[in-house]
């Protein structure tokens, strides 16, 4: 069970009600816990800043699956030894397309470079890098 | 077979000499290939900015499974009539933390909605709304 | 004089510890100041994806004043009706290149049209648009 | 005068065609324009990601200009040794509430530690650090 403390926090009036309309609007079920996520995503903000901090990725990529042998590469490119990769999701988009996320654990740095050569592929269309960090969140 | 058109474009020698050590780093096959990839990630950004705009989504979330509830309301969120969720990935990060991906088809507009429920929740630590749009790219 | 209100905010031993690290480390007097900062950013944020939301935007740009009669065109974009140039500052960078700041009042939705057109023009190198929307806030 | 470089690049059909309408719809003069400033733009960002890379930054904070000493301690922050401190700017927004760009050049790093240390005083109530690397481009 995790302990819990209480901090008192002062706000303008007018700022506190438009806060409260936000929560309202984004569901949370009380103010505590709309700033517990905004603390939480500013400290892993914070953290993905250092190339040495450890994070979790999704790397989510767009590619046509017609590519000569371009999942044959993304596999290959999978079996980094400075990196663990978690798992991978194929999605079939369309006759075309497919989505592929592939989650990876390590160093920001790693991570970020490692991300660059999986967009960087030929057939991969779209891409982007998706990184979290956990610690002490 | 798409077709394939050949443009021609003019750069400054300092800049595409820049530009070239960037396409070697990023382990591009070619300078073709480096601009593609930007032009359609501007393309999707540029979708982006409309709510009424078709994407795809990955929603990536960082929970604590051991809150109460928290799995059945993540579920009965996904059956929104709105939106399609194709799949979704679970991860056991530790002890304590899971990682869960949800991916999701429909409306700029909706996903973003969406998100924000899941992430709104209570044992949700962290999260983002990773969209790509992939019409016309 | 601003009616101050104090709510009280419940989060875990281990993420207040961390919050306090934070806050120590970017120079907040106080941990209220520091989520007063975020919850301000979270409802700018927020208004901003409104193209009807009200924002000032400072709109930065770094171009080659050699160019053929680009300051002319700058200066002619910027009497556009629908917004209001509030100033614009000139700053020398090095023998061929300025930065020019130029603040913005209107629209959301205007104020990015007008900024893409100010980017587009031949000569301009980079450029960025900062909006921030102070309703409320 | 520079001198300019001529490379061929193809593109799908349709890519293109997509291309070709957000050129024109962002009133760009020509495609070899658009095409340079994404990889401008692109040669910026990855040099931001080095905390010792050179920049140019425009602070902009909004804050209410009848806080105690507010003035005096942002002038006193700006009168840093490892930061070159161009000129400020300040825009008197209503009644209360100021905006003051700050324009500042240095290394990356020192440029963030100082925009933190901007935005965290007591009084401001909004702020942006947007940098931009110009070397090269």
């Amino acid at each position: 069970m995790k302990q819990i403390e209480r901090i008192g926090v002062s706000l303008e009036k007018g700022l506190l009600s438009a806060f409260d309309k936000l929560v309202a609007k984004q569901d949370y079920p009380n103010r505590s816990e709309a700033i517990r996520d905004m603390v939480r995503d500013r400290l892993s903000s914070e953290q993905l800043a250092n190339p040495e901090a450890k994070a979790v990725a999704a790397v989510c990529l767009v590619y046509d699956h017609h590519s000569t042998k371009l999942m044959e590469k993304l596999t290959a490119l999978q079996h980094n030894r400075l990196l663990e990769t978690i798992c991978t999701t194929h999605i079939h988009l369309d006759a075309h397309d497919c989505m592929e996320i592939i989650v990876l654990k390590g160093k920001v740095g790693e991570i970020n470079k490692m991300g660059e050569k999986l967009l960087s592929q030929k057939g991969v269309k779209l891409g982007k890098i998706n990184l979290m960090a956990t610690e002490g969140v």
